[in-house]
């Protein structure tokens, strides 16, 4: 299995990229390429809007390459995410995409044009060091044994299909845009970082208005990391915050799902497993 | 003229309220009646919705008063608003509803069912000290020569109507709710506040692809306050993020607005001046 690298948001860091290419040298089952253009910096991003989308697509169309692998989150996907779902190349449908955060603009698009995609652990996950893990390689590792081998203990234990899996604000961002997808009976698996509980509140009132999101046989909350504190206090936690919405909406809460910015996050593929 | 105060988001202040007062009690044009409601707080609220709903319901079915204005914003006129906007009293429709920021999505609903809805500074910015006023005190005397007197002067000087004004976040969060109106030739007037620049251009994102957005006259651009610093910079200020986003859409964009989350905020009738 060769799988490539890309960068669609911001630049990876090289010492991650050192950490995932002494994984793959280790486990001697699959090619890690990574692109070039993952390291450079334009302003925010990792190139200019022309350039990630360039090496984007030349992943896409290069029929060698097994699974396209985004190198991280950040921002910047949804800048160049509806030009590369058009015109898309045959060898673009035979691959897997995996990525999540800032990915999930991609994500959203690529699976409404047909595409296989997947929410998972990505390169830049090498250097994270929560959930006890040795520094997040036990997240690259996961990874890898899905792309591979897709070992399922790598997936969300309680999934069930068709699913889906969104940061939450990059959900909120793209309803109503080009990249929104067909939300018909798909387990929707959210999860959140660094946003205050009074914007996850607002965001899932957004979130839950949506007629199509209305459609899922269920959300269920991964983890909601690194909430910044608020003057007045929320006085509700996020599992509080979403079950009132999905409530007030008439959506199915399912409870806790095992996703989230942090090495614990596990594999979710849109498709089925 | 009789003025209400009520809270439909976070709690009022109590040395605002007393400023405010000072300042109707020296013009002796108006009497302000302030709610006690705008005193509550129920965790992050000014009361629970319900309590937040009944005052302002209250408000609007009383045929004395001439116009409801919010005490501030923060967090939580989202929750009530589409509940607000059903079975309007007949009285309700005789009032002008002056207010901004999380204010927003009242305005967007009562706009939408026919009110008269002014974005305008609020009670508790009596306390701001920017803009080298008097703490704010000259924002409050703005709404109030606009709601008492009809003062043009203290109206956004290059307004085209019909107008409608919005924080950026809010308008993006009430997009595909029930509380979104009708955007067809708007002068849309946008401001943000603590928010980094990434977020302003994926909120511009989410924005202009609304098919109802992109039938604006045109954008213009308010301030943007207390934007926090960001690792990697953004490299573009939020005009050119604005002005990108327009070009994109196929929008007007107008230049620059004098509206904020400031003291030196100005008055934007959605109705026409």
């Amino acid at each position: 299995m060769k799988i490539a690298v890309v960068a669609p948001s911001c630049p990876l860091k090289p010492e991650a990229a050192e950490r995932v290419q002494a994984i793959v040298a280790d486990r001697g089952d699959c090619e890690l390429v990574i692109h070039p253009q993952c390291f450079l910096t334009d302003g925010h991003f990792a190139g200019s809007d022309h350039v990630r989308l360039a090496a984007l697509r030349e992943v896409m169309a290069d029929s060698t390459i097994d699974a396209v692998w985004f190198a991280r989150g950040g921002y910047g996907s949804n800048r160049i995410a509806e030009a590369a779902m058009n015109g898309l190349p045959d060898a673009a449908r035979s691959k897997t995409y995996l990525g999540y955060s800032d990915a999930g603009f991609l994500h959203a698009g690529f699976h409404k044009v047909g595409l296989n995609v997947v929410w998972g652990p990505m390169p830049q996950d090498a250097l994270r060091g929560d959930h006890g893990l040795d520094q997040g390689e036990d997240a690259v590792r996961r990874a890898l044994d899905w792309l591979v081998r897709r070992d399922i203990s790598a997936l969300e234990p309680e999934l069930r299909q068709p699913a889906m899996a969104f940061n939450l604000t990059v959900l909120s961002n793209l309803l109503g845009t080009p990249l929104e997808p067909d939300f018909s009976g798909v387990d929707l698996l959210i999860e959140e970082v660094s946003e205050e509980h009074y914007r996850i509140d607002r965001t899932m009132f957004h979130m839950t208005a949506s007629e199509n999101v209305r459609r899922v046989a269920r959300i269920r909350l991964g983890r909601v990391g690194a909430i910044p504190a608020n003057d007045p206090d929320f006085a509700r936690d996020e599992a509080q915050i979403v079950e009132e919405w999905c409530l007030r909406a008439g959506m199915t809460y399912g409870g806790r799902a095992d996703i989230g910015h942090d090495a614990g996050n596990r594999v979710v593929p849109f498709g089925g497993p």
